[in-house]
């Protein structure tokens, strides 16, 4: 039997909070940086980072090696749709490497923008949990690995937006009641000020669908990477107050949100052809849904169906990327199946 | 145990015909016709109706009679809605009566435009069978009441297009293909040549909902009955093999279809909120899927519902035709009611 995937488990405010990021970037102080990088670097790098890695204990947890090249294109989509490898990495994979653990919660690129690029991702609200784990990684790397780190600037990265902790924490946020409400481009305004971003589902520039928001840190030089964490918390925490009441109000007469929630049920249960667009339109009515208890859909099913309907994940069973009429048919499928017992 | 409603049994065709109903115009020969009569005449018209049918034999579908002035503006509208009166009769209630059969497929209405309409209802394709017990009843009537008839002309009538039989024949038919595929103007041409007429669901000038279309004799006047009946039923049947082959030929490229059909079952399934229009759309699609047997729906729910959805209807319960918005909660409750343990 396999492991539990970490979208499959439970974290704390499923209802507002889809998922919890860390991703540190970091780079060897004796190898040149990605620009300048030669074939055989980057080969040696994939070894010494695969024997610096014989000393991390996982449990059953274990880490898998993907060589990237070695992975078809369709493979390599789905992996970035599943957040598990940036886009970049996935359309240019020569000489790259992913270490994939068996829940897919630890992700660790190697070969990207920076030499090593060390994510966790986990359910729900656990950014500490998510810190910590990445913190043991790193440090298990750093052991034998030596980083180009600088005593006044912190970590040495490729791109000077990372300089300092390197760290990225990101938050993936489910927020229908504000988006309704049209408060959003106000509350990046206000998060702006405090040194973090809200972006779309997919990260920079992309566009937001089912109402989901990636709330991130932008500073990373110059402060702690607990103080980052905490600031990214305690903003969380406050969206969430105002979706809130934001919800309440919606509420307040809620029939016709009501009625909206139950027909994007009925249309995922019984669709023979989902969009992506659709799905997530649909999805969003429906996790609103369960969070408001109209609905017994479980977040673990939700979260589990928004990684398994981009359009390379629904053909992952296909050599190549079916053309947009079958994948919506594929799309429709999974989700059909997934809520199948789940009666309202 | 109250006996099961004529549109909870099945028919001939129930895949492309609703029901089939037969309507004849009687008046008495010692009486002034309805535009002369005096509210005397009216109840002394009323009271001989009831005389005559004490000679008439249904078994346990015994007739109830209503008297029109005695019920609500609801419960009339609703009788309306059901086929069972004309909306003419709902609205100018003074005097009239209806003699409506446990099962609902007879329905006498006296001191309509004619003195008596008598009425037989039935489900699917069955003309022949709703002529004779409609025949039967004309007969008993007949033997004490003495009808206005011209050895020339027929039976008389108010308007003169009833002059004749005084027999109206009409067949409620589901005709989403033919609809899609445009041509329903040009077969609305084809059987105006033929004597007959097509038109909205709820009669003359209504618009179409639903895909239903009502075929009917339109001439009374120098033609048998039997005649009349074999010439519907023979355009019926041409119709239904044209309805056919358009279906097959939606068939051919049948995923976008099945794709409506599905979200329609999961719409009218789980709305809490069904305008009238739409439930009709939803239901005409559901009723092909059915005749496709893409769904288990069973014909018989699916005419149940048609009967039970009038705006007048879905607030049988009430004192008064509720506003829109709680007319559409409760349209919509009776709908999920209906298709709770159906499954697709």
């Amino acid at each position: 039997m396999s492991r539990m995937k970490w979208y499959e488990c439970s974290g704390d405010q499923p209802d507002m909070v889809v998922s919890s990021r860390i991703r540190l970037a970091r780079n060897l102080v004796d190898l040149p940086f990605h620009d300048r990088m030669k074939d055989e670097d980057a080969k040696a790098l994939n070894e010494r980072v695969l024997q610096a890695l014989e000393g991390l204990q996982l449990g059953d947890n274990k880490l898998h090696t993907l060589k990237m090249e070695q992975l078809s294109p369709v493979q390599r989509q789905s992996l970035a749709e599943r957040h598990s490898i940036s886009p970049e990495f996935a359309t240019n994979p020569n000489g790259r490497m992913l270490l994939l653990s068996e829940d897919e919660s630890i992700a660790i690129m190697v070969n990207e923008e920076d030499h090593l690029r060390i994510q966790v991702l986990l359910s729900g609200l656990q950014l500490t949990k998510a810190y910590e784990l990445c913190s043991r990684i790193d440090d298990v790397l750093d052991e034998t690995l030596h980083y180009a780190f600088d005593e006044t600037l912190g970590y040495l990265t490729s791109c000077p937006t990372n300089l300092g902790t390197g760290m990225r924490a990101s938050v993936m946020m489910h927020l229908p009641a504000l988006e309704q409400s049209g408060v959003i481009s106000q509350l990046s305004n206000t998060i702006s000020k405090l040194g973090l971003t809200i972006r779309g589902t997919y990260g920079e520039g992309s566009n937001v669908i089912g109402s989901l928001y990636q709330i991130s840190n932008q500073i990373t030089l110059g402060i702690t990477e607990q103080d980052s964490i905490q600031n990214l918390q305690g903003v969380v925490r406050q969206i969430m107050e105002s979706e809130q009441k934001a919800r309440e109000a919606l509420l307040k007469n809620h029939a016709p949100l009501e009625d909206q929630i139950f027909r994007s049920f009925g249309i995922l249960k019984y669709a023979r052809s989902l969009s992506s667009q659709e799905f997530f339109e649909h999805f969003s009515n429906v996790r609103l849904g369960a969070s408001m208890k109209l609905l017994p859909v479980p977040f673990e099913t939700l979260n589990g169906l928004m990684e398994q309907v981009g359009a390379a994940t629904v053909c992952l069973s296909q050599p190549e990327v079916l053309p947009p009429q079958a994948r919506d048919r594929k799309r429709a499928e999974i989700v059909r199946e997934a809520l199948e017992r789940i009666e309202a």
